[in-house]
């Protein structure tokens, strides 16, 4: 809470809002989100951020922040200046994030570039793309007697790729950024035991126009992906099979 | 999708949107939410979905679908028929769940009772309480280096007390309704090797005017949660460390 915050903000400064925009649709982001979003004097955004999330705030100077997974982390120190810098060029600043801002978003690192400036700031959740790519294929993450629980992850293999990350344990397991990555998850669910003909749903850029679902095995995915351009979701499990009546 | 389905919607039928309220904030609602709701004919709603969402459709007639966890399955049963009732009663139906529809929201069994009598249908994700809960107390689920993955679950035991369902393994852990079950899952953790000064934060009403956040750790977790009257979310991990700046 800023109110437990022994650090005065300084006057001078704006106020940031960390938003979350949703899978990419113009209209899953929440009402609160569109409605700042609306008000925004700049608006710092990831590369994933989609041209109809965008159409809402034309009043708003566009900064890309351009960072993808795999980039130096370096990148992210330049996103924290930049950050503070707009901060005190603007009243009202914007950092939109795709998803959730607190899920993969490197959120603590410029969440404390702000705390460490004094800047007010305030966050607006998000719906994930995993809830989206759910609601598109209409399987639920859980189920009554098959899955109980759900993880969410990104790589398997740390920055040096000799070390190995170790592979949350859920009856449903959703991958971000799955595309590369894919074929050592399947390689690894397979090695700790899991039946080969479990389900797995990928699905490249969940809820825009060119949203595309491909069914698979986990033996399948373990011989890799189709080719994907856009940001691809990996979900494995029993929860993802095919329902009788679908 | 709804076009890779071979059975024909009977036409007399109206049609059924599942939508996620997300948290409790009359905005923390999607857009897309917001709008079908504001046009919806009959509400079906869980005891959970606070006054300021049902503000959102005051033309809709309301009905309380007050399934609470405990209760027996044959209630689900009531919701399923219920729900295809209204679908030839009325034009536009609304399922709406708190959080997201597709995680812990039993909507396998209400898709499933919709497709076998032929309704047409569309989900629409929501902000789950976590997202929320990580939003008010300003920590990331995950962080560079400290937790990279997260896992989402509710109980710990199965429907006979005696059936221990498998812990979810992931860096950052979230129990939803983890009210009563906390202590329990706080001793499973010990017993893993989980460290006693484990950060915890529970939080009680996420996003709502009477949320409560508790910071303790997991093995003051292990004695019990203090006393609480509205839904408790409960984070366990590294992530919710607070920070220095903080």
């Amino acid at each position: 809470m800023s109110e437990d915050s022994d650090q005065p903000s300084k006057p001078q400064a704006g106020k940031v809002w960390l938003i979350g925009a949703g899978p990419g649709a113009a209209d899953l982001i929440t009402v609160r989100g569109a409605k700042v979003l609306h008000e925004a004097d700049v608006v710092l955004h990831d590369a994933l951020i989609t041209p109809d999330i965008l159409a809402l705030c034309p009043q708003a100077t566009l900064i890309s922040v351009g960072k993808r997974s795999g980039q130096r982390s370096t990148a992210q120190t330049i996103i924290n200046q930049k950050l503070v810098e707009c901060a005190y060029q603007y009243a009202r600043v914007v950092r939109l994030k795709g998803g959730d801002p607190m899920l993969f978003g490197r959120a603590d690192e410029e969440l404390t570039a702000l705390e460490n400036a004094g800047i007010d700031y305030e966050i607006i959740p998000g719906v994930t793309t995993a809830f989206a790519a759910a609601a598109a294929i209409k399987q639920p993450l859980t189920k009554r007697g098959v899955a109980r629980n759900v993880a969410f992850f990104t790589s398997t293999t740390g920055k040096d790729e000799t070390e190995e990350v170790a592979l949350p344990s859920c009856d449903t397991m959703v991958q971000y950024m799955g595309g590369q990555a894919a074929m050592d998850t399947a390689h690894r669910l397979l090695a700790n035991g899991n039946p080969a003909d479990t389900p797995v749903i990928a699905i490249e850029n969940v809820s825009r126009d060119n949203q595309r679902m491909m069914r698979l095995t986990l033996g399948e995915m373990a011989l890799g992906l189709p080719p994907c351009e856009g940001p691809v979701l990996v979900m494995i499990g029993e929860a993802l099979r095919k329902r009788s009546t679908q």
